[in-house]
């Protein structure tokens, strides 16, 4: 009977197994610290569904989705705490890393970042970590929690040193002075070559978060802290695909903060898709 | 990796393998003869996401979703003219009839409802069928197509004169004149003790079909052709309670016209999942 | 070429021409003194578009719109302070009114009742008003305007005593103390038997006003000042089809307060359409 | 300056200061452990806006809101984890009840009744709970939270075995299980006037909980858990208006679960301001 | 009576009479190859409404459309399959150009243009068809259809090989070879000064067709398959205005995929209504 | 207890009493003479609420919102007629600039810029009036109105000749005629550092007001005209960021025509609130 049937609420031409994936595709539905608009937990599966309004075909990268070999596991069933959930993440992330195989994580909130990046540095050690994002999220904490969505790169910080902040066009001043202070890779504007020489000259393994707030609002108005002054679709990928480059060192990402309850005509959701998509064809 | 995992694009609790299923649950995407607002493709869905919002367990039938055997194929992919995808239709709810499970299909439209009673009739060769609708549906074509949404009990009235309409408010003055001189029994009222009589009488197996629009437009406003004037959902189902009674006669069911597009905070959906919920756990 | 295109922007099968129609309809697309929420200013093309969505047979009167005469003069073209306007709305509602016509006007706000009366009353003199309604509109003023909304049938009291209120839940003190003091016919539930017995007695020229917030919210989201426990949509129309016995009587109706920025999947406006239709397959 | 301006987002008419209040409005803004769909964080201030669109008089109860003594207090700025967030729930109600003032609480999630129930136990020591939700929310723990908003009145029967539960209509079978084995006072149905005659007689200081899921999801589509099958605002306030034989008994009550950005004309809001205004005009 | 009175669901302006107009506008209510999302039907009259909410002035083009003839002959009524309503686009078409006047047509989906084109082609000749899109449309055929919107311009390529495609950014791998393949003037981005000079050489007549997707879903989120990395209303438009040079050329042009439904400001349809003003006092 | 609650409904960091405040911010929820869309009087309640999402810190102006001193008095309770309405603006508007604070005024819609200009003129003479707008608004009288929100600037231009429009696109042919024959100082363009010189040299007191329409749709979708080929925020912000030069000039600014019915995701409101903040921290 399978054969009469199609399952739309996979990412498109999600057909490998598990074993035979170069690339996995999770989603994490938690948006428990959000403090202005919740609703992202519903973002994985709507850029999912949204996948299907796109060709498989990328002309500017000439790849096609068929080429590749990846698999998506849908959302993560979460249960517990904010530390139990985090917990999970980090355990599902490390075995997948372990076998080799890239990640592709959809939010959910940014704070669902941190376990992953945990994830990478023990099995890769010492790594990069590529953010595009409207908010420095460098916040030591927030509402009395260390793991909230504006404090995770903060979080990340104490990981590794080696992060790179781009879009960045929010913050508080304790985190910009935070950021001066200790000489964090921050620009207000998209990543460019010149940038990108930096990150070359580092060779190390790359893990790349996007919350899709860099985008303007008008861009990727379904979201949970919508924040103006951002940059076009066009002007995001065009900078994205300048990773082209290090595209080997890259052993996975997210995109985050995908809210559909505020993006009524699904305008974010398929502009995630994209990204996705183009970043699969590079990556994998 | 999967025990982490769920895969909420499903109706709830749909765990079994098609082998041990007693009842089989499909979408059919297809709108293509809507005259009115177009949508209910995304129906089927918009009805398995909404079934997470709701309990396992019915208080009034005191019987559990968990208790069951059945599975959930998803979307049929849709492929061809309007008569290849009937063809489709027809195929797959034969094969599953044959195997004596029990097929419960969300719309899509209601012209769908043509091939599945073509299959159930072809399997159980002498059957009822009892429409809950707002529409009587009888006309013989509409905008130059007899396989329209418009003419679906006609169609089937070719197919068995065991028809039995309830909840019908709304038809073209032919239709009505069609149903007189052909005494079919249509009411404007659902479905009470007396006209189950009729049914119980008649012993054959019954196929069940409902157009949500039997719901008045405030307790189900998505859907392509609300009418005013319409039930509410509790004296839906007290009517549908009535068919425990016959339950072992019910070969299947389906819901149709679910149209999301019309239904901002989801209240169609998740009431036609209750309706689902409350269907299977009597007949399966 | 007309043959090919349809004009779906006028109430469905208004296709006699002025002259020869027994009923005139057409909208006053005002809403200037609206204190809540505004946007009623569009019903009128809602409710039209929207009852392309029904049949133009009603079952229950036994009558097809095609046996009517009627024609749809669209939206009256506003220009001028709210006097002026009132005194084009007299003008109109006037001159069709004395070439024996009915006439059928959607709103707008409320208000726009009060100089349609007023032709009414000059035209045929001693009349009865009907009101099916939430509010009782009693003010003898609001926000400093006498011919607000909210004043309406203070307004139309002045015209003649003959007034009848039904439905009415909401008012503030003084308005139900005026109505007490005054004897007032003000109900707060639905007009019955007993009731049109009055009104038959009374055997005047009868002018009738529905304000769509009479129904509960639930069943007409879409107005400006919704008000909670109201009544069905079945209810209202078993009340006014007893109006039947004085349809002799009934010289026009209007249909007001129907907002289509709230009403998202046009329930509002389509219920409002089969009101239309019901009272003009009784009236013409 | 003052007197030029008006703030629209408290409950109409809280002009009284906090001394001289006799009941104390606040909301409390937390949905922190949602599991459907989140977003009643913003309910409390749905209500207030709501609210200016409703008369302050009461013609049932022939009352006026400018006849009581109360303030409005606004959204209880949340900071910390969910315990430190009921710790504040519970100061503040207490605080508020030592001074001899009734508590009237927005939600927010049905998680946060039981701080103040807490509050309201320790003040008042002997206490009644009237809960009127279509869940029963006695499951032990839900997602590895005890104080789950699915768990409330499962904590609150901790704390007294006075508990009354009317509307009911959904919940696991475990939970009807703990219900019958308890002898817990459940009905699907709403509260009669032979139920209140067990309240009367144990003649104890009543709180009293509403989850606005009690009515039907076509009149408060706007909520977490929309269950169908539910009651008409008419039917609720019936309901409660039985309560007036205890009017002075009562001292509080919260409404929760109210969910704007699934309420996209309001009406949930605006339904929630009603029942507000009609048990403050009972009990203050 | 009827100046009273004022049509707003006609374009504005469009006051002539159709002997006088030189262009004349009609819609196409079509949208049954619709793969995606659904509602483009209902495009044309959103088109029309939304037209009065702009001037009849162009400050870049200095002329206003008062000075212009043309008509709005509104939706062509629909009847029977694909085919059947192909052929009668195709026929309205014809005796509109027959006629000397030029025609614009609001969609409906993008396979419309096909029966528009081959009118154009039997009336003209020798023609060229400029399309601004974000897909090709190159397909042979598309989920078994070879009248899909997703193959329209490979049709009208065996109509004519003068199709230059601007703002292509979408297709399969198979579109883009048959256009490398076939010489196919293909560019992703917009027309410029050296695209028009091609253009001008080839001195014959010229239809346009625009696909409101070429925009970004930014500027127009209404649309059956937005596209993410198109351009801005100002580009697309500043391209356009080049066409002066060769306005005399243009025919006819149409405006297709604007989809209400998903366009909850009717930024997609202002839109449209403004690339429809500045397109007609550019051409007559 | 205030110390517990928070008010979420003033614009961020309005906490200074009146008497110590530099800035002062109220709201007109004015919108009686609005002719295409309505629903701007509950604009400046969305951008209040909306401003709780953004930082209270500018990283371009390396600025705190907490080093100002500003209040917010919320709306204006409107009564009366557009002249009563439009006399207490003025008294308002001339009573808080007489104590040499600084006015932010939340529209409403663009009208109600006028009694405000003329109060800042009544109080500082000689005037620069500085619009950013897409429409020049000069029209003399509109629908039988002088004080039309599309007359707004011919008003103005009566009170100061000093005016400058940015961003216009849109007016009928009279009013460009008119600006050029008086030689406004209009364009179609935002200001930039030319422009900024013509008015430094003027060394006037400067009065600031922005329709948010100067914005493209894409940006700024929720407004009751929007006119397509507008500019980003970012577009606009560098543009106000000039005004730097002459920040102690600037007396007072508006920002008009927000309309939250139609700004589904919030983005007009917080982009609005972006703009508010941003020019506080240049001219407080």
């Amino acid at each position: 009977m399978k054969e009469y049937f199609i399952d739309l609420s996979k990412f498109m031409m999600a057909n490998s197994s598990f074993e035979e994936s170069d690339g996995v595709i999770f989603s994490v539905p938690y948006d428990g610290t959000t403090s202005f608009k919740p609703g992202t937990r519903e973002g994985g599966n709507a850029i999912r569904i949204s996948s299907w309004g796109l060709e498989t075909y990328s002309p500017i990268l000439d790849r096609d989705l068929s080429e590749l070999k990846y698999c998506d596991l849908k959302d993560l069933d979460l249960y517990g705490n904010q530390e139990e959930i985090f917990n999970t993440v980090y355990s599902v992330s490390k075995e997948i890393l372990k076998e080799g195989k890239k990640i592709i994580v959809f939010g959910g909130e940014h704070s669902i970042t941190y376990p992953i990046v945990k994830a990478v540095k023990d099995v890769y050690k010492d790594i990069i970590v590529i953010q595009f994002d409207a908010h420095c999220d460098l916040r030591d904490e927030y509402l009395g929690n260390k793991l909230s969505h504006a404090c995770v790169m903060r979080r990340i910080y104490e990981l590794t040193k080696h992060i790179f902040q781009f879009g960045i066009r929010s913050g508080d001043r304790e985190e910009w002075k935070f950021a001066k202070k200790n000489n964090i890779y921050l620009k207000m504007d998209l990543m460019n070559k010149d940038d990108l020489k930096y990150i070359i000259e580092l060779d190390k393994p790359i893990y790349l978060t996007i919350d899709i707030d860099v985008l303007d609002p008008a861009y990727a108005p379904g979201t949970g802290t919508p924040e103006p002054c951002g940059f076009s679709t066009k002007e995001l990928l065009n900078s994205l695909y300048l990773l082209k480059k290090v595209k080997d060192k890259i052993v996975g990402f997210d995109i985050v903060e995908v809210s559909p309850i505020y993006d009524p005509a699904n305008i974010t959701a398929i502009t995630a898709a994209k990204i996705v998509r183009e970043l699969m064809l590079m990556i994998l």
